[in-house]
């Protein structure tokens, strides 16, 4: 599997796919500067005619519904429906859902529409289920572990793979059960790391055939960055930026090295 | 008053305050990180629906005009009545009242609504005051002295304590006045500090009882990690970085040491 | 050309013109930063009624297609209608126009409303001007100097100038032409540099009378400053922050000295 996630890596870099997101306002800066540091390229299209139409150039989707409103819940419609219909990988980011009834209801109906990739802390994932979870806005009451049926009940209703983050992240096609204890603490100092991380799983998902090697890879990626970034800086302010570049550097091999997965 | 404003920057750091933040476009990632920074929890729920349900959920609410736009009004107005419908504190920033019609019009129509703290430079307080101001924009033309009879006159009209900021940053709740002369120029040299501000001055009074405490606590804050980050950098781009890391190092202890107020 | 340049620098220190952005929601942040680190002053105001009015009270106005949706095609038309009536300098950046259907037509339209400056790569010039271009999403799949022709037609149907970027810029009023070899590949790796481009030529634009003078010093100001910050930085997180570092730091005599233009 670390094999298979450095094998990602490599064509992100090599195929620089264009990932269409459709992400909250607080971090679409971050989203965009992610994905240009990994090597892939971002792009944001909002209007619902063009979201449509936007899906069908680009190589993966992200659906982040952390600042839904009327507008984006119809481009957000529009454009899975066009990576559905040719066939393009999507992500989907359920951002709170489970305290905030609009985002929940929608997020369950989407969820419902064969995502490559749910990715979302414990509690998201959990509420998005039908679950009863512990969620205050973006912050998780509960463990990763807790989640884990949680996922197989939604990759059951459609979507292929499940990212659940936490200090371990868990990644499972319902079938197979990856662990990833890699990361830092200060990866949860700095707004937008989570959602940065669907973008990335949108470029892996683009550069797999296979969802659980892509959301394995998403996970390794960004933790093993936020690693490489916390020997750097130990602040937040320069944490992000070291975030950055270390995105930018990180490569199949040090990925491999690094990576502990079971 | 020093010691006050160090015990609320110590219950920030043990709390960890929600903050729902309903601000402008310009400063949402900026806000948030520095929220997280201080070791406060940011949220950005825009939809009017999901705002006034947020409301109840979050210990602080900050309402920024500075993107103004129908939608965001809706927002605003029902989290505002939910706030004061379960006595959370709510922030008021007026960016650019005075030479825009609408955001002038709504503004005092929101100052009227029992703000805890009013925070904005003097032309924007002298403006919503219903005075003639000098205001350019996010720019003030007016001293922060000035202003401090149309503090006095918007908190006869409901606001519990008003924030002035400028090189000398004044705070009032009608009766008592500090002023707080720390601070650095190049605060003003990176686009969000002042509203990022105001998203500190709800975190301050979801962990304080007195509004006037509170202001003086958010003024100190950010005046002093202005001081120690510009100790760092001294250009506009690595200031940010150095006024975030700042955020996070910032102790009680420092912020007594620090403090120059009267 | 360069002596011209360099004065409009040295004005853009001594005016700090107000800027008014309507822009993409990806890079708000990053334009204004930009904006302020290079001497200027940045407001975003988008709502439709708030923005023609600000756009009075601006020296400069940038129109960028980003992010496009109806609210805020309203906006542009008010906003370039204002600034048209008023005299007003506005710069027209189509970003991703060619591929996707609703800016290309409305960037058609306001490029006859006479922008001072159209300000894309060489798929979004060629696009704009009808022809059939390369580009995918934000990239550029064509040559600048293939934009040529189109900048041209551009001009004849009532722009006055136009920057065309890419490993060489070329500036031209139709009339004349300057190409600026500087530059460095790490600006392609930060989301809104070319975004940021626009807002600085509306400033430019707002501190010189003869277009090609500003569209000149627009493109030598952010080429250079890349170079600068290339200097100290090689990874795309702390180049981001070397740029805008760059940009206050930049002075008319580096710019002269800097500056590769024929």
């Amino acid at each position: 599997m670390k094999d298979q996630a450095a094998a990602v890596l490599e064509s992100i870099r090599t195929q620089q796919p264009l990932i269409h997101c459709l992400t909250n306002g607080v971090v679409k800066n971050f989203t965009a500067n992610a994905l240009l540091a990994l090597g892939a390229a971002p792009a944001m299209v909002e209007d619902p005619s063009e979201a449509s139409e936007f899906a069908a150039l680009a190589s993966g989707l992200l659906v982040n519904v952390g600042t839904l409103d009327e507008p984006q819940i119809r481009a957000m419609r529009a454009a899975i429906d066009t990576a559905n219909f040719t066939s393009k990988p999507w992500v989907l980011d359920p951002v709170a859902v489970g305290p905030i009834t609009i985002r929940t209801h929608f997020a369950r109906e989407i969820a419902a529409k064969t995502p490559t990739i749910i990715r979302g802390n414990a509690s998201e994932i959990i509420a998005l289920s039908g679950n009863q979870s512990q969620g205050r806005g973006v912050d998780s009451g509960d463990s990763a572990e807790a989640a884990l049926g949680a996922a197989k009940s939604l990759i059951e209703s459609g979507a292929k793979a499940a990212l659940i983050t936490g200090p371990i992240d868990y990644a499972t096609d319902g079938q197979s059960q990856i662990s990833c204890s890699n990361g830092h603490p200060l990866l949860t100092r700095v707004t937008g790391v989570g959602c940065a991380q669907g973008a990335v799983a949108a470029a892996c998902a683009a550069c797999s055939e296979d969802p659980l090697v892509a959301a394995t890879a998403a996970a390794l990626i960004v933790a093993i960055a936020g690693e490489i970034a916390a020997e750097k800086a130990d602040r937040p302010g320069s944490f992000q930026i070291a975030f950055l570049d270390a995105l930018d550097a990180l490569d199949p091999e040090t990925l491999i090295t690094r990576a502990q997965i079971t």
